[in-house]
């Protein structure tokens, strides 16, 4: 048996969630090389094992998705959890690129003596979003698909986060996207089957903001900030939930921007109310720098989804609306809802992401709605998924007769087809502590059965 | 821009895919050398992309696995893609174990410099199967599960396989598992499951082929092979199907068994019927070298599925079945399938392998079906998953006014309601092209929106 010191302190302090990791590290070293079996039984750092009660949720959800987002002509695909390293690191992914798991090479393509770079180990990695994949998708299978497409997609993505509370390394995604289709019907159609989905969730009383990225620009344009400069102030404008008008003013002025410019630029944002009304006045300050159709089909959207929804919820116009991927072209939109107090979904119009690929430009918008926190907000409201049919569990007396125990699976299947979930068991010694768990797993009915 | 020499046929032949992949690798280089910025459009070798077609028929094979399992008392779950290494390397994945994606660590853990193997490389792998995963899981979540735990799992494993037709490097497995339960009523409940979900699906006339590991090994002990080269034997038992009778015998004389050993051995094979007479053969046969409840729990298990049934398929004991995994301790089961020409699922009893993650032994069995492969037979049948409701399309002429556009949405939104798919889309110049891509879609009904 070797030895082996660890050296936990090396940096500054450690939380004590560190700490632990630390520690089970190395008694997990010392029983391994103890030659005690143990194998690791926690998942992966920032991963987490999903236990009935919350897979009941997640099958409900998906199948709500499924369902209503079916109805408007959405059509499931699948794209490989792998995915090329070239693509997934070809800039479309802004910072998300900097988290992804990477897959090493197998066999003789691996030439670990050579290789001077992780570059030069990895040939795959697994996809930190849906839309890199879709993206390649459509180049590769166009030619088998409708025009316009429209592509509903529910998968895990991975990203080496720094682990937080209720932020996970693996999590799934569920987007909506409509290819080949430039005309602004399709963010009516995106904006529609997301609030209808909602709705049928059973969330109420949240708003769709939107803004465009064209309008965006405008603005900075229209403020003389320099077009080299217009990320840095987006950056910045984004931030207006958190630190609100003056604090946007000084991180602008502290970048150094003119102040002629910040004024400018801030006078808009208080000029402009947040509903189609904004939107006009946008359309007039901005006539200069912005085309006017742009405006128009902004308030069309608005105006299309206001009078036509059946669910609770408001459309706001948000001039402040950035939406962090550089990727996107056009209208932009999130999900805020106050129970959660934060964006449960987004997206926007990403008109040239799949020429990258295809070397022909093809319009693209899509929706992503934020699965993990509807998740985690039917969990927190304690919600139950409707139970379908009575349960029943048939507990077995030890060494039942094969004629017993004919007839008692004989009498369960006749009865799972009349819908009723049907479990049979070995009677426990405990039978009441037994009983106490099935009827915690919604079980009413139990049949003892006996030899005699 | 520098150039770079691609030498093909540094080995032997090529074939055609191999030289295309060689092609396609040299005109991508020249590509992004000389700044274009196409990606890679195919899906990383051996994985697949899939297509609303395939996906439907997946769906709605993932929904009858839910429902039938559902009404035997199976509850999903789910644990991550990404394992720990140490647990895939475990020994328990058998050549499995060969074909792990690794997955690079990331950050400071990464030392490339002092790296002198693969394993100062990684930390984690993609699962290859759920079964390691799920003894994981149990060890972990114990606390919070019901004793027996009847579990049910569906998702993607990966192994870099060689691709081959029909076999991907990452597919879906379908398990379910019964842990904590040492009866075999346990593996009556698993049977009766898998079948009736087959069944569901509409195959029949399959067979269950069943055997149990201590039969297979008192058939050994019985014939006189020494114990240390019991496994030798099983891997030459285990292609009967392919190589028949006098091939096993040739195989076995080859390695240098001896020839008395040889025909103890096959004599058996020829002396047992593939029924319960079979099982009761081998329990008078193998009577000082197999303890007798293990043949009368095979033959319960048999008579009692076999008077349960409803669905059509045949219980056959075959005491050459071997199932490759060295982790199975009792009753081992595999579907054979005519019409697929193989087997298209397993399982078994493993009351081992738990207890090597918590110390502390559970008993466990389980069940898996080929889901890739039923999913792939019900292709090439041609299935299709029956349609619910009507669908219905749209077509929109160009820059409709927002009163017209609202019309549309409106009564579209009513429509669905009441359980109709409508899907609305720009009207193309090419109306017939585009009715006939929707009529392949199932739209039978279309409406035509103009301005006036």
């Amino acid at each position: 048996m070797t030895w082996r010191f660890f050296w936990p302190f090396r940096e500054r302090y450690m939380t004590a969630k560190e700490l632990s990791e630390v520690l089970t590290e190395q008694l997990y070293y010392i029983y391994t090389q103890g030659g005690y079996m143990a194998l690791k039984k926690k998942p992966v750092t920032g991963m987490k094992d999903i236990l009935p009660a919350e897979m009941e949720i997640r099958n409900y959800v998906m199948s709500m998705i499924r369902s209503t987002y079916g109805t408007f002509g959405y059509q499931c695909i699948e794209t490989p959890c792998v995915e090329h390293i070239e693509n997934l690191s070809s800039k479309q992914g802004g910072e998300n690129e900097k988290l992804i798991f990477k897959i090493l090479k197998r066999g003789e393509k691996l030439k670990l003596d050579e290789a001077s770079s992780e570059a030069d180990l990895v040939d795959s990695g697994l996809r930190y979003d849906l839309t890199v994949p879709l993206s390649r998708f459509f180049s590769a299978n166009s030619g088998e698909l409708p025009v316009p497409f429209k592509a509903l997609q529910m998968g895990n993505v991975w990203r080496a986060d720094r682990p937080q509370r209720g932020r996970f390394r693996q999590f799934m995604q569920c987007d909506i996207d409509i290819l080949g289709e430039p005309g602004y019907t399709a963010e009516i159609d995106l904006v529609l089957a997301t609030t209808t989905l909602l709705d049928r969730l059973d969330f109420k009383g949240f708003s769709i903001r939107i803004n465009d990225r064209r309008i965006l620009k405008a603005m900075a344009a229209y403020s003389g900030f320099p077009e080299e400069s217009w990320d840095q102030v987006f950056i910045i404008l984004d931030k207006m939930d958190k630190i609100g008008l003056d604090g946007v003013r000084t991180e602008l002025l502290e970048m150094g921007f003119s102040e002629d410019s910040v004024r400018t630029y801030l006078d808009i944002f208080e000029k402009v109310t947040p509903d189609i009304a904004g939107v006009q006045t946008c359309r007039e300050l901005l006539r200069d720098v912005l085309d006017e159709t742009v405006a128009a089909e902004l308030e069309t959207i608005i105006r299309v989804v206001e009078e036509t929804r059946s669910a609770d919820f408001r459309m706001v116009f948000d001039p402040t609306l950035v939406r962090g991927m550089s990727y996107y072209t056009g209208p932009i939109f999130e999900i805020s809802m106050d129970e959660f107090g934060g964006s449960v979904g987004g997206g926007g119009r990403y008109d040239e992401m799949i020429g990258r690929f295809t070397g022909a430009s093809t319009s693209a918008v899509g929706f992503s709605i934020g699965f993990e926190r509807i998740v985690m907000l039917l969990l927190e409201r304690g919600y139950k998924v409707p139970q379908t049919g009575a349960r029943k569990a048939y507990l077995l007396e030890k060494n039942l007769s094969p004629d017993k125990l004919t007839e008692v699976f004989a009498q369960a299947a006749a009865e799972r087809a009349q819908g009723v979930t049907v479990s049979i068991c070995a009677m426990k010694k405990n039978k009441k502590f037994q009983k106490d768990q099935l009827t915690a797993e919604g079980y009413t009915e139990f049949v003892e059965v006996f030899n005699r």
